[in-house]
């Protein structure tokens, strides 16, 4: 067994410990930690920012890009945004305990299906130190342990993190090896958390897709992926071309480097000299390239031919595909093919249609008439969320708090045998 | 790529092309078709039954132990159970198009999270050849297409129960892909089941530990796993005598060699000469071999000494582990240590204690004053199972149908955009 396979068992099977301690315990005493770890971030700010400091100067010597950069960096204020983010999470609703359902049987057997934790959650991630935070505070909303593998460029900022989330879990009296973070960043680090089966009972991937199939490929333990967004709207021909303009500009560009932003427009062919000439001018505006299919880029002056691979690509960036189509039956096979199953939207205001698009669109999210944009936890009324499920098990969609748990059956009787 | 691999690919496309069809289906269009299939079943019996009789020569002339021959055997009687079995989940109700939740956000839109099938599933199991059939019908139950590798004694049987219910497909006008056996039962069959992503949504494997472990081990998609009971039966200083003993006779000896009868008797020190020794005569009379710890052996003048391998072993036949402990604490380590996390028990009066137990103790079930026999799709009142998890996520004890989906989110506005 390698040096670094036997540290993080180690630490793994302590984090595991950890996290029966704190199925054991009280909502409240999970609140109060939370809301101690939010006072031990404000606390320990210099000292967080000094580490990110380093963290930064290190990243800019290696030739980081300044988009990178930006995600590492930390400063007064989103450390403050932070520290609010946990103290949000101290409000949300404690998900354990409820009772899913009750019944009592013919023979007089009592079942309930109660919520618990999962156990222990590994989540590997990359840049954002913020995320730190975010996903320490909500497994222990949820009463998971975690055991947190960062970015590289971020580990002193992280550990700066972890010290205070540590000095809030020690003075709430909770075990600090509940919020566990794995010292080194390698790949390697990533494929040994997925093999602890028996100690590790989830492991959750955010990041590019090197890291998602890196997971994917070879875990043990399951997997809820938080794989790439490749997002449709779709323009019928009984869409309101305003309202249309309105919702394609703002899921493709408020903020195009997020998974729940458009990459590609579908328009009906009907629609196209009406919708797509006024459109590109817009887009124009905002500095985003479009690639078109042979149809559509008549139509828009500023285009360029889009390549067979733009369909299946997640931009994450100001380029915008678009594709005429003859109508509803063509533009659901295109997403069927091209989807990543994320969130896809329609806008028209033929009612059959769009609910022929919600009923056939196998998407965790389907939009008729708003923005792919909205499908994020704190959107959806979640609270903090540890990310977008893009797997079919267990958590489809936004994950927050509720999904991070789990259930099991009680049942209680005065006797029963079976017959 | 092995020509297997190509063979089990090109099945499991056109499975999955067929899962897309199904999911479309009405619930009426369902129950037709599992109506059907029970139709079919009954009208192919002769040559369901000859290739059965084909099977059983081959396996005794391999010699298969007459247990496992039990397990293969069809005839008459329990040909026409498998049909009664299927016509009764077309009377279940049907889980698809329910709205788990529905909710409007401040801004208006309106946000509903639906159930909908997981898609493509395989199922990968040992000798029985009714669970060809109890599955399959299952799957159709909750629009899963579903491809199934059944154990090589019995290949021939599910190849006529297949064409069976092939037919009750067709007769529906259902493509009959939505229900596809893979014709060869290597192992390799299985691991190449597990590794396509993109294909297969979902692998449950149900069988001996060889098959969980190779499943669980090398599968790329996700697992759900239906493996060992190792469950407890803890008799409390608290119990009443008589009830404690009807529990674990139920519980060990009713039918020994399923998931969910006992291995391991706890008993509370203060009660052991009470209760143990009347136990013994009450076990020897059923066959019941005793593996007692030291302290027990006394008071059980039949018992053997325990091995440490004994409390981690699942007998799955009339071998009773005993271990004498000084009260609760003990019990609930040895459990925490042991248990498979299947079903655990307790018997007591002392509802203190109980609710300790049933909220300590981490399995799928817990029970309390009542057999541990009752961890079963059908006296869960789910209808038919597709078997037990004992896997935490997405399911976890008796699956039935409902079980078998997932969901997605439809999100409905009249033009919102994020700002």
């Amino acid at each position: 067994m390698s040096n670094l396979r036997q540290t993080i068992e180690a630490l793994a099977q302590k984090a595991r410990q950890a996290a029966r301690v704190l199925s054991l315990s009280t909502a409240a005493k999970r609140t109060e930690a939370i809301q101690l770890i939010a006072r031990a971030i404000r606390k320990n700010a210099a000292d967080i920012l000094a580490a990110n400091e380093v963290d930064l100067k290190h990243a800019q010597a290696t030739g980081l890009s300044p988009a990178m950069l930006d995600r590492l960096r930390l400063d007064q204020g989103r450390l403050e945004a932070v520290a609010l983010a946990t103290e949000t999470v101290a409000t949300q609703a404690d998900p354990l305990g409820e009772a899913l359902e009750s019944w009592t049987r013919p023979n007089g057997l009592k079942i309930t299906k109660l919520r618990i934790p999962i156990g222990l959650i590994a989540i590997v991630y990359e840049s954002r130190p913020n995320v730190t935070v975010d996903a320490a505070v909500l497994c222990l909303r949820s009463g998971n342990a975690c055991i947190l593998r960062g970015g590289h460029e971020a580990l002193r900022t992280n550990q700066a993190l972890a010290n205070a989330i540590h000095e809030g879990l020690q003075t709430a009296g909770l075990p600090t090896e509940i919020v566990t973070l794995v010292p080194v960043a390698d790949r390697e680090a990533v494929m040994i958390l997925g093999s602890l089966r028996g100690i590790v009972d989830l492991i959750i991937p955010r990041g590019g897709p090197g890291l998602i199939e890196a997971v994917t490929a070879t875990a043990q333990v399951p997997v809820i992926k938080h794989d790439a967004g490749i997002c449709h709207i779709y323009v019928h021909a009984a869409a309101e071309l305003p309202m249309a303009e309105v919702i394609l500009l703002n899921a493709k560009c408020q903020k195009p480097g997020v998974c729940n932003a458009a990459e590609t427009l579908l328009v009906d062919a009907s629609i196209a000299a009406n919708f797509l000439p006024q459109l590109d001018t817009a887009l124009r505006s905002r500095q985003t390239s479009i690639r078109a299919c042979p149809l559509a880029q008549p139509y828009m002056p500023s285009s360029h031919a889009a390549s067979p691979a733009d369909w299946a690509t997640e931009h994450l960036s100001l380029i915008l595909n678009v594709r005429i189509v003859p109508g509803l039956n063509e533009a659901l096979s295109h997403i069927a093919q091209y989807s990543s199953g994320h969130s896809d939207a329609i806008v028209t205001n033929d009612t059959i249609v769009a609910q022929r698009f919600l009923s056939e669109v196998d998407s965790a999210c389907v939009y008729h008439n708003a923005s792919t944009r909205f499908t994020d936890g704190g959107e959806f009324g979640f609270g903090a969320e540890v990310g977008i499920s893009t797997g079919r098990l267990h958590a489809r969609g936004p994950m927050g708090a509720r999904e991070l748990t789990t259930w099991k059956f009680t049942i209680q009787g005065n006797g029963q045998a079976r017959a």
